[in-house]
């Protein structure tokens, strides 16, 4: 058992933050949540107590939409649009990874810098190539953090040196499964691009696989007017874009992550809740790509569930903090642009989003409960407390204002994450 | 004479950067540009040269629109719109500027963190206080920093703490004028907060000082729905809320700065054309008070001029850096939302938006053009530098990843900068 002092700070529910000032956390052995206390429980009297004096603990923060290997793209070719962006930057980039050298170059910085940024589970895609795709789940086991990786299929409209065959894509899943068998914290995610990057024959050949071995799926959806368009041409029979997934098995059969979905609605909407389907909303992406703003407020109403996604390098930051700004602020255009029908989303439920809702696709993860895997950062805020702010207030500004400097440790499933060698 | 070599990087014209890989920039004892050369004229030839090896030189930042009394509320306080967040928040901050100590402490930050984010002239609302209104006016010119100050005129709607005569309003803001007199980098602003604020009364009053004086003016125009309609009810006279300002003298009879202009159409904008009347985009702020999205490209397809402007504590971050992402980004959901009809801005246009477009209101300054005051910034983006990217991609990673760390140098007026004291 271990017991922290600290101000602590999480959201069982979406309406409203549980703060404890100068609270405790009890951590079992198995890295899960005894409980959190106002005052130390009689039971621990005398137990050593980790005290983080004024610092802020929170639950760490959960990406669930990332490319790894467009990290060297992050922060350039912001003048394009989605599909000219993909085949002028994105394909070039990613058909890099055949090299190892070159893929664990990248791929040890995108580690780190997770780290940096205070994310500890990350659901990822990687690329077709099988021994890169390994060495990102090895990379993220031996740093101790938790990751779902995605060996991408895509066999069509992509370049050469960026498609795999249907036998490949599912071998190679299978392979990336086995290699990981055992790996509490890593795990493989079928990763179909995208319907345009994969033939009928893949995506029921990758929704086979998915059902045979309960994996989860991760995929695009409804991103952009003219993605949408050119589905609609790929699926003729698809009644909406989700549903050409669904057909083929990849909607919500096993656990499923759809990225974007900016223009989501109707029977898609319906699709989607019926099936339990993931929004993973990315709204530093959304702007950079001018793909548009994804309507999260309808989702929460329609009881979609919603996490949260940095998206690299359709976005410009890794920070979840910094995508959970940009999605309060989306969600304030959206009720500017609806004059007021839509509310906005407020703080608690931003926090919520990013840890407990996020964190629900990797189970018991995100929040302080009882029985919820201790992933936590301490923040010491006392460059940005320049005036005694309350702690709700506090940790209002370091989302705003924060960076990876206020950073001061990081756990993950209970265990304190050093910082991992670049 | 200063001769400086470095990556220099800078937009004498919206369409594009001006690149000098390797280049030299020669400063005059005047503190302005000689001229930027790809090689080291023969005249120069064994002059000293401060060599800032792999480093990116380019123009320094300017924010058309902060307040500064509203430091303390920075990244608080963002679950509301305008005027209710006006009411409860930022008025009560405000008052609290009758205190010069509580002035000095927070005025004090602020100074140092503009000059931390790179910021070298800034156009900013004071309070209604006189004392506190000369101490900013003196931190800026101690630190060496170029600054307007307004004095703010409000006489109605707000609390009686905050509240000055029209007597007042042009009586202190002639004293901190006078008290400026031959400051060559700090001076004095007209500044009615906004028309629901001021009764016609000091309108005109601050409109015949302006003239008098050929005093510069700032206030607020078309932000937020709510905040028109009212205009529209006190002003019923007026064409749009713009006009109003036109009728007591405040809209181009002098240099004048509008802030937000997020509704800004038809009539409005002919007369900021006419008038040449600066729109400052606050898009920060616009998206934390749900205000909307100001149509840039329009104003730039008009030729209405342009600056940005941090708007804190609308807006929730110092860095005009972060603000011209947030330019960009906005430009890209009206481009989206537009189906294509409005182009959204290119990097090198918004980061014109940031310097020369914006420091026209200082004068020559925001460019390295010669006769242009030589503000400046040396960035050390090694640590961002992680796969040898193009200069321009460099820079258009600094303003995405970028902050303060990489910030290694400031020069205002040809001056270096030293970091002011806390």
């Amino acid at each position: 058992m271990k017991l922290y002092r600290a101000n602590i700070m999480f959201t069982p529910s979406p309406e409203a933050f549980q703060v404890l000032e100068g609270g405790y956390v009890a951590v079992n052995d198995n890295g899960l949540v005894e409980g959190v206390y106002e005052q130390l429980p009689a039971e621990y009297k005398g137990a050593e107590v980790t005290d983080f004096g004024d610092k802020l603990l929170i639950p760490a923060m959960n990406d669930l939409h990332v490319h790894a290997p467009q990290y060297r793209n992050q922060g350039i070719a912001m003048d394009l649009e989605l599909l000219p962006w993909l085949n002028t930057y994105t394909f070039p980039e990613e058909s890099k990874y055949k090299d190892l050298a070159y893929a664990e170059k990248m791929y040890r910085r995108f580690v780190h810098d997770l780290w940096a940024n205070g994310t500890m589970r990350t659901v990822a895609f990687a690329t077709i190539h099988p021994e890169a795709s390994k060495l990102l789940a090895d990379l993220f086991t031996t740093a101790g953090m938790s990751a779902m990786i995605g060996l991408v299929g895509m066999n069509r409209n992509g370049p050469d040196t960026l498609s795999n065959t249907t036998e490949e894509a599912v071998r190679d899943t299978e392979a990336l499964m086995n290699h990981l068998k055992g790996n509490k914290l890593v795990s493989a995610i079928v990763t179909p691009r995208f319907v345009p990057s994969c033939t009928p024959d893949m995506l029921k050949a990758l929704g086979e696989l998915a059902r045979k071995y309960n994996l989860p799926v991760q995929s695009h959806l409804s991103e952009n007017r003219s993605e949408i368009a050119w589905v609609k041409e790929l699926e003729p029979e698809s009644t909406c874009y989700g549903d050409a997934y669904r057909r083929y098995g990849l909607f919500g059969d096993t656990p499923t992550l759809m990225a974007h979905c900016c223009y989501t609605e109707g029977e898609e909407l319906r699709l989607m809740k019926e099936n339990h389907v993931y929004v993973v909303h990315c709204p530093t992406s959304n702007c950079n790509l001018a793909s548009g703003m994804a309507p999260i407020r309808t989702f929460l109403n329609e009881g979609v569930p919603v996490a949260l996604g940095s998206d690299i390098s359709g976005g410009h930051h890794l920070s979840i903090f910094r995508v959970m700004q940009y999605a309060l602020q989306i969600s304030k255009l959206k009720y500017a642009e609806s004059k007021g029908a839509l509310k906005f989303l407020t703080l608690s439920e931003a926090f919520w989003l990013a840890t407990k809702s996020g964190g629900a696709f990797f189970g018991k993860v995100g929040s302080f409960e009882k029985g919820y895997a201790f992933d936590a950062l301490v923040i010491d805020d006392a460059d940005l407390n320049i005036d005694n702010y309350s702690l709700p207030h506090r940790l209002e500004r370091y989302v705003y204002l924060g960076d990876d400097r206020q950073i001061v440790k990081r756990f993950c499933a209970g265990k304190e994450i050093a910082e991992p060698k670049i």
